[in-house]
């Protein structure tokens, strides 16, 4: 074990393939999460998904019966949201869900067809009109930005198009590379840096992608990975630099035996 | 003037952008056809786009007063569709319009949801749920063909995402790159010179855009750019190799005078 959890203060977690599975909860991960707080650890949650916003999740959490506070959630969303409010921001159009319009709303930010801010996000109801309409914005002027660049996300074994694969249209398109508002972007890592009292040495970051490790050492937090389907051992393992973990989580036992 | 047009005894055009302008007839365009019948030259017309079929362009000449048959017209559904049927295939999934699914019905192939054949084309009514289900019958091992690779297209000054930001989208979430049915392919080559008797030295491939003349470069023939919005001059003279075109029409009246 290249980490010793128990010099660990605060962790963060990735959502999707590493706490759940969409619907599905990591059965062990209930479990880690009662005893961090037990050892009076802080835990957040960190993820490029928008289909739900911080109270949304945290009303997942209950469900599933965690209590998890909205303060501890970090949203792609929620990081569009703050940014573009610290711009003076106060419309944009959206490629995107429920949540993302819900984190944008809490922050005082409107959805309009007609605006000089676009975002696109996951959008399970995405159309060639609204490429269409991002494409006329963009011609214009809009900014563009992107909650995350995510390929694909599994349900299960099931592979889902995610936010990159709509982006790719996009910037296909418009030929505008687009700002990251979620992992690993810098805009991600300043909202935790302004939001959460931390020393960065004392932190760990768990995803189950190199997007996450990337994302845990641009903030100067250790790194480690869970296995899933979205990344193959071998690939972790040729990760090189910034995307290279501390560790490997292959039983998430081992991290509870070492706290 | 570097072509000699008298030694051009076969005019091949590109459509959108040096034809028509969607519906605009570029209007010295009437004039030259009908000069080049007189001269008795052969014409053929080549395109991308696949929202009419063969017959859809034919009647859209004759709408516009000019008799041009079905067989001078290339259309990449026409291409697939007669490529796919040599290979025994009988159905396709198809992200594209009434066109592309009239072509391929005239060769016997049907459209169906699940298919070991996939088509992505232009689709003003494309939705991240035929993205779902191109990305499940790649996954399950369909093979991938796109009637063209092109960004967007012009309306006017209108840009309209085109087939390849469609692509984009499909090729980011199955990580497979489609097999191009359309210009520059060499399937649309080898389906040019299997309908059309022709000793390519003697054609002249005319097109506003550089795919243009590289296909025509690939063919063997002589090309000749027109300005249009698609290409900056800029970017023309800057051109090399296979897409360096032998001549740039400012005029077309320069045609004319040559023939």
């Amino acid at each position: 074990m290249l980490i010793n959890y128990k010099n660990i203060k605060t962790f963060f977690f990735d959502l999707d393939g590493t706490i759940w599975n969409w619907k599905d909860f990591n059965p062990q991960m209930r479990h880690i999460i009662e005893r961090l707080e037990k050892k009076h650890k802080k835990v957040y949650f960190v993820t490029n998904n928008t289909t739900l916003s911080k109270k949304g999740y945290s009303q997942k959490f209950s469900r599933m019966g965690l209590q998890i506070s909205e303060e501890q959630i970090i949203t792609a969303g929620y990081v569009a949201a703050k940014y573009l409010q610290s711009k003076g921001v106060t419309s944009a159009y959206v490629i995107g869900e429920q949540g993302l319009i819900s984190d944008l709303s809490t922050q005082g930010i409107t959805v309009t067809e007609e605006s000089k801010t676009v975002i696109v996000s996951y959008d399970r109801n995405f159309t060639y009109s609204k490429l269409k309409t991002v494409t006329d914005l963009v011609t214009k002027g809009a900014k563009l930005y992107t909650t995350g660049r995510e390929t694909h996300w599994l349900v299960g074994k099931e592979k889902y198009p995610a936010v990159g694969s709509i982006l790719a249209a996009v910037e296909t398109a418009t030929k505008i590379k687009a700002e990251n508002l979620g992992k690993p972007g810098t805009l991600m890592k300043q909202r935790i840096l302004e939001d959460i009292f931390l020393f960065p040495e004392d932190c760990l970051f768990i995803g189950d992608e190199l997007i996450d490790v990337e994302f845990g050492s641009m903030c100067g937090f250790r790194t480690a990975i869970i296995l899933s389907d979205m990344e193959s051992e071998i690939n972790i393992k040729k990760a090189k630099g910034t995307l290279k973990p501390d560790t490997i989580i292959r039983d998430s036992r081992e991290l509870i035996a070492g706290l």
